[in-house]
């Protein structure tokens, strides 16, 4: 039984959604409240307001990208989400399956999900049910649910949505790549602890910059003090800074920690090609965990 | 009238869409044929085959970012597309209408549109319409099509379709930007011309690579290229390469055409870091004369 007072943890819902099953690996439900949330953004508030301790956010898939809504709320354009900051990192093994209450794949006419699954099985939809119509809904459980009551639908949903909804299994595996990964943010606000951990081995610091594009070489220069500083970039995103048309803000993750000598010099000598610059977090890397259990 | 064998353009349709428009700014009508195709990589396959002689289709929009389904093509993982060039870009000014049958925005139940104007109206649709079902179709025409028979539901799309399939204009100007604009690209396939045109002022590259990323510090080392040869990075994306889980292809643009000597020596240094490179063209920067338009 968990105590009333149990530190609570906001997902991304609704429960059997792919970021309940990354908190419940991140977070013991024996010590945690889990409190599922209808979008990406009242995650993020309910961590802001402090109704949750901690959130859990899908931020990037191995086969289809970013989650664009996920750096949109990261950026922080509308100065919403001030304090939230990222203190740590999840992976979860993605394996899709079309569920529904119909017997035959072929008398399926509708197929409904979250973008970011359809994409991630496009290969198989284009040969297996090409031009059977697709459905964009907020989350692959969304749909399993949807699909209990529509008969001549199906869902890409999880084997875990499919026995909770009692829903038929018409194909298993559905996603493009056999590696397909899903990499969760677990979020928290506030000051320092417990938003940033301390360093340690093996971490990764997440910044968004904004630099002033009218200045030729300012994008050039910003990426060059990574190579002087011998701070190694992982990766790279940018969004449309919405301040005006054509700029953008650039989310990195390099190797090191924020609080670490040469991640501050770097930081600092950074801030001079910046216009604005935020220390997102600071955590340990999990890929290479994620790897090894696979393995076994 | 327009001869029969004059060059033909594909673009993503239906028509009125707003690729048509672009498609319609960049090529006379007196001197070609339009070809509607139902999907970006239908554009792409068009130009290929060699069955239109160019491509229209969108890359970038300033409020909602890039289109990833054009990036993933142009990246061409599968190697279907390997003639495929960028011989220029488009810049048109994107105002969104809400279109219906039904004469008020409160008896409105579901509204269909592309993902990108359902981005693009975010501010206003959760404020106006919060709640309401959005439901995502493969165009901005489509959904103006599917609202013409279904009462009780509503389309975002411009103006021109409203006129077209004789729909109401329920508002106007619903996007989130008053400058909201969309990036599109030109394709044609084969050597090099007309695909790379000839050096000129105010030219512009665009280029993929993929990193050895298991190489630390691989990805600066491509980056600082750029400065080390005084050529500006514009912008940057990057993409699951879909070989390997957490490894990119990069797209990168940048001042100056392919052909010219300090173009040419970065890109053969830049060469040294990466698995693999491609050009994928040089053209006039378009951005400029838009914005001055946009003045008069």
């Amino acid at each position: 039984m968990v105590e009333y007072d149990a530190p609570s943890v906001a997902y991304l819902g609704p429960p059997t959604s792919y970021t309940h099953q990354a908190a419940l690996e991140c977070f013991s439900a024996k010590d945690h409240n889990f409190s599922p949330q209808t979008t990406i953004a009242d995650v993020f508030t309910a961590v802001e307001t402090k109704s949750c301790s901690y959130g859990v956010v899908p931020f990037e898939n191995s086969t289809n990208g970013n989650v664009v809504e996920t750096l949109d709320l990261l950026g922080d354009r509308k100065g919403s989400h001030p304090s939230i900051l990222v203190c740590g990192e999840a992976y979860l093994d993605v394996h899709h399956c079309l569920l529904s209450m119909t017997q035959e794949i072929r008398d399926i006419k509708r197929i409904y999900s979250h973008p970011q699954a359809l994409g991630q099985c496009q290969t198989w939809l284009n040969s297996m049910v090409k031009g059977t119509e697709r459905i964009d809904v907020s989350s692959t459980s969304k749909a399993a649910l949807i699909v209990k009551d529509e008969p001549g639908s199906a869902a890409i949903a999880s084997k875990i949505a499919a026995d909770v909804h009692q829903l038929r299994v018409l194909a298993r595996n559905i996603e493009d790549s056999p590696d397909n990964t899903t990499r969760f943010f677990i979020l928290s606000a506030g000051e320092k602890a417990p938003a940033i951990t301390e360093p340690g081995e093996g971490d990764k610091t997440l910044l968004s910059f904004t630099i002033d594009h009218s200045q030729p070489g300012a994008l050039c220069d910003s990426l060059k003090v990574f190579k002087d500083f011998s701070v190694n970039l992982t990766s790279i995103a940018s969004r449309p800074s919405r301040k005006r048309a054509w700029n953008y803000i650039f989310f990195v993750e390099f190797q090191g920690h924020a609080e670490t000598e040469n991640v501050k010099a770097a930081v600092a000598e950074l801030r001079k090609y910046c216009e604005e610059l935020r220390v997102l977090g600071s955590f340990p890397d999990r890929q290479e965990l994620h790897r090894n259990k696979g393995r076994h």
